[in-house]
């Protein structure tokens, strides 16, 4: 028995999720059009409730929480957004949220998790770090260990964003979604090819933290040194469900620069005027530098989250304007 | 005979236009509270598409001309939103969309109402020559001026705003909407005291470009220089239509300056991961005047649009960061 989610398993999370979160636009930007010569439309989670798609799966899971689960409450690693969503969360289920974040954590998707009622707890240089500490409280005191990615009800719950996709661009050809643990990736991937197996699936990841890439590629687990300035792209493991699901849907991964992902921030700040966090920016960063295969097409960018902080924006700013 | 717009224009009108806009999300600000001590909501029509409320009115006044005008084409002078909010509507009930504006416009703005098809002609140093301009175009050629506020099918547009404010919070108790002609401030209250008339409406308005404010003070049409950067906020002169609603639905009339809808840019920024132009900034920057008559209350604060520019940006930044 697999537990990949199922076409069926994002169909009953939508149905799941659909009074908590927000219907989010796709939306057409002919200024985009005219620097890729596509037909490009960004798919808005970046306006979901709590600036990023996390929530969509936060939702899913913690709704099916069994009853000791629940009274227990649940533990989680986070570098910020998957927090937000899983504090978020446990406030509608009436369940306790334990969120350890890397000690550098985004200070504003922290005073987030914390106005939302998480106990927030400080843990790491980096996020695997704190991935590690998380798993062995939750072990320590038997609760529910929520992973970033290698959650059949996360995957489920943030594929919902790639049925809106389709929904409002039924022809569209390729969507090109950012992978850190590689969640998202997955969810759109499994409702995108369920329904035409002809749309490309493009995942995009951090040259400077490419352990998801390189265990797609090399079909096995494998880490590598975790560099980048994009919380939202960070791992320096893959993961085992992810990266069996990103083997079947993903028709290509492409690298970005730190510096291409500022550059991307910027352009969507000026051609979308959207704020993006490094993981949003990061499907037009990709896009960019495969714009001859996009040529004449339909693509949809998932913009995935909007939480820069300022001294982030400021950094992007400087070095491309 | 009153040419007033009344709540059944309103839904009206969001009957017309639901096809083509999108239902933007309300959002509760938990970081927004805490530091008004109110319940802070922001209504979102920055993800509105083309990034600014405008175009509610513009699609539900464009697809009411009758033949004539349509076959003939359409005139409007704008600074910006108006005009994209025409040309895009120009564009779906197959009309063509002469827009002036200023010199200085904001060239995002303008490079999206030629992406969108119009003819985008630049005249005067600020908006209400290019509005002048416009208006002797459409006379000497015989087209319909479209005027960027005393058209009661726009001003019931932009109600429907108000009307999913109070379908997503029934028990909102003020709303603040920026003002520039005044044609969503009417709207809003048209909405909102029609249904309840204990909903506060509060207008805001730049200090440094004040007219409509004067207007209403002294119920009658006043002029008052234009000095202010907030060019969603800019007219020099009150109009005749929105001036007389105005007087029936506003409670309150706050100016800002323009130094405080910078620090409301920024502020937007850091708490809720959204760019707003200055006039999408300014509910925020007028909450944070009148903090104390908002303690404890839920508020709706209309984030008109988010068309801000890179230069823009970087001035806000610089000063308040």
């Amino acid at each position: 028995m697999s537990n990949k989610p199922t076409l069926k398993d994002i169909i009953s999370a939508n149905h799941r999720i659909k009074p908590y979160v927000t219907r989010t636009p796709l939306h057409r930007y002919l200024s985009l059009d005219r620097i890729l010569n596509a037909h490009i439309y960004v798919k808005h989670e970046n306006h979901q409730r709590l600036g990023a798609f996390k929530m969509r799966g936060g939702i899913n899971l913690v709704s099916q929480l069994n009853e000791q689960e629940r009274v227990s409450g649940v533990v989680a690693a986070s570098s910020g957004n998957h927090g937000q969503s899983i504090a978020y969360a446990a406030g509608i289920f009436n369940t306790e949220a334990t969120i350890v974040v890397p000690e550098q954590a985004n200070p504003g998707k922290v005073e987030s998790m914390e106005n939302l009622g998480a106990n927030v707890i400080f843990h790491g240089k980096v996020f695997d770090e704190s991935h590690t500490y998380a798993e062995s409280i939750a072990m320590d005191t038997n609760r529910r260990f929520i992973h970033s990615a290698d959650e059949p009800h996360l995957i489920s719950g943030v594929g919902t964003t790639t049925l809106e996709i389709i929904e409002d661009l039924p022809n569209v050809e390729v969507i090109i979604v950012p992978i850190g643990g590689g969640s998202g990736a997955c969810g759109a991937g499994i409702a995108a090819k369920s329904i035409n197996p002809d749309i490309k699936i493009i995942g995009v990841q951090s040259e400077h933290a490419k352990a998801a890439y390189l265990s797609w590629k090399h079909n096995k687990i494998m880490e590598s040194p975790m560099e980048t300035i994009a919380e939202g792209l960070a791992t320096s493991t893959g993961y085992e469900l992810t990266k069996s699901i990103l083997r079947d849907i993903l028709d290509d991964f492409i690298l970005v620069t730190d510096q291409e992902l500022d550059q991307a921030i910027v352009l969507n700040l000026e051609k979308t005027h959207n704020l993006t966090e490094h993981a949003g920016a990061s499907p037009l960063a990709a896009a960019l530098k495969i714009k001859d295969q996009l040529h004449g097409k339909k693509v949809a960018l998932i913009m995935s989250g909007g939480n820069l902080s300022i001294p982030q924006l400021k950094i992007a700013l400087k070095q491309n304007t």
